[in-house]
């Protein structure tokens, strides 16, 4: 298939499902995608590309590494990218395909893995992997009902923390045999919950953290499986945190204890 | 001016700064401000407003509220708005004139003003102000260099935040005459300052919290006038945070007592 159908056909989960490819649009996001070791498929540029110095940098960078680079009009570029102001530049590139299981064989003593059950802003998604990466999560499982992790604009916003970090997409059911045996206890953020600066000293060894939906806030299935409710005392009369904010706060206060300063 | 030239007309900083006013886009942001003491002054609605049973209700409370309302074609309204998927509703809004001495007067003991010192992404700095008020800031002062707080993409993410807090908008010089007196000192967001946790015993009791632009971090008249710099530790090979995230997690560490669970 011609790269840049391809590109386009992309836009769709379920063609990057089917691919088993991913899109990565603008001149970080594919810096990112080159300094890791997922595989590169080929890359479109547009005019844009060259206006600016790390721009040219990248173009030569792709030609390095032999990708196979089509130019196209701004006018097809568009057609393909998915994100605002893409700089000229996107890339087509390899999902890992990793596990459930995978993700949980990461997570040693006082590891923690992010869960996102159903979290759908592509911008919180990202922020999130980006939250998991800097906070030494062992990696992220994105359950049922959660936006793709593999969307353009998660891609974008995670600033590269899907390349360096092991993410799963999982139904519930594969989440519970994966986490069978490995000792791991899922908490769950709530605003109802227990203030996490008090819960921080019952942090299990092997924590999955939960985070909800941006509306609904976590799912029954969730619940269900959460020992722990972990909440962040906020004022009265606000409503709440932002879900991104608050999936990096409760990171923050259960990190590994090489970050605690 | 008819109320649809000046909506069109307030999506320039400039015009929002002559007319001291500003818009609010979408169900939420207009139910918010309904909920605050801000005058409004009118109000666009497009035929998508009717299609839900939130939009209908907000129309009723509109016109209970005796805002003027205007019917407009999807087009028109389209050409009004600045925002993704504005729900059909836009009200245009007085600027509260709230200067940075007006902020500062609310800086009691204990309590903490959030400084955006040329934070440029519209979401980061809305997800900011909301993140102040659930930390029960005394106010958010944006320094020079900073996007418009009263831009359509700020006012959105804010969810309400910027319609409950004091909020200016202030030069440095007009900051430095502001905090002159107060007992107020600045402290300033940095990766490579101290970790915020082992900070946190120092805080003073009058704290101005400036957090830097996404890219840049920390300006140097920042700089110059912090005290103390507060890192917040990641992982190794890890670039940075998101801002908000960020922002979020030296609110949450640097939070007055009564928050403290």
């Amino acid at each position: 298939m011609r790269l840049l159908s391809l590109a386009r056909d992309l836009r769709r989960r379920r063609a990057r499902e089917r691919h088993g490819l991913f899109v990565a649009e603008g001149v970080r996001a594919v810096e990112e995608l080159l300094a890791s070791a997922v595989p590169v498929r080929g890359a479109l540029a547009a005019p844009a590309l060259d206006a600016t110095e790390r721009g040219a940098s990248l173009r030569h960078a792709l030609e390095v590494r032999g990708v196979p680079l089509l130019d196209v009009s701004d006018t097809d570029f568009a057609s393909a990218a998915d994100t605002d102001s893409p700089q000229g530049v996107l890339a087509v590139a390899e999902q890992p395909r990793t596990t459930a299981s995978d993700v949980l064989a990461h997570l040693g003593d006082g590891g923690c893995v992010l869960l996102l059950d159903a979290v759908q802003d592509p911008g919180n998604a990202g922020t999130m992997l980006r939250s998991a990466a800097a906070f030494d999560a062992a990696g992220v499982i994105a359950v049922t009902g959660t936006v793709d992790l593999w969307g353009a604009k998660v891609v974008r916003s995670a600033m590269g923390a899907l390349f360096h970090q092991p993410v799963a997409h999982a139904a519930w059911e594969e989440l519970d045999e994966a986490m069978a045996g490995t000792g791991a206890e899922l908490w769950g953020a709530d605003g109802a919950g227990q203030p996490v600066s008090r819960l921080a000293a019952e942090r299990p060894a092997r924590l999955v953290l939960a985070v909800g939906n941006e509306g609904a806030g976590l799912s029954q299935r969730a619940r269900a499986r959460a020992s722990r409710l972990a909440a962040i005392p906020i004022a009265p009369g606000v409503e709440s945190l932002n879900a991104a904010v608050a999936a990096g706060i409760l990171l923050y206060e259960l990190r590994p204890e090489a970050l605690r300063g």
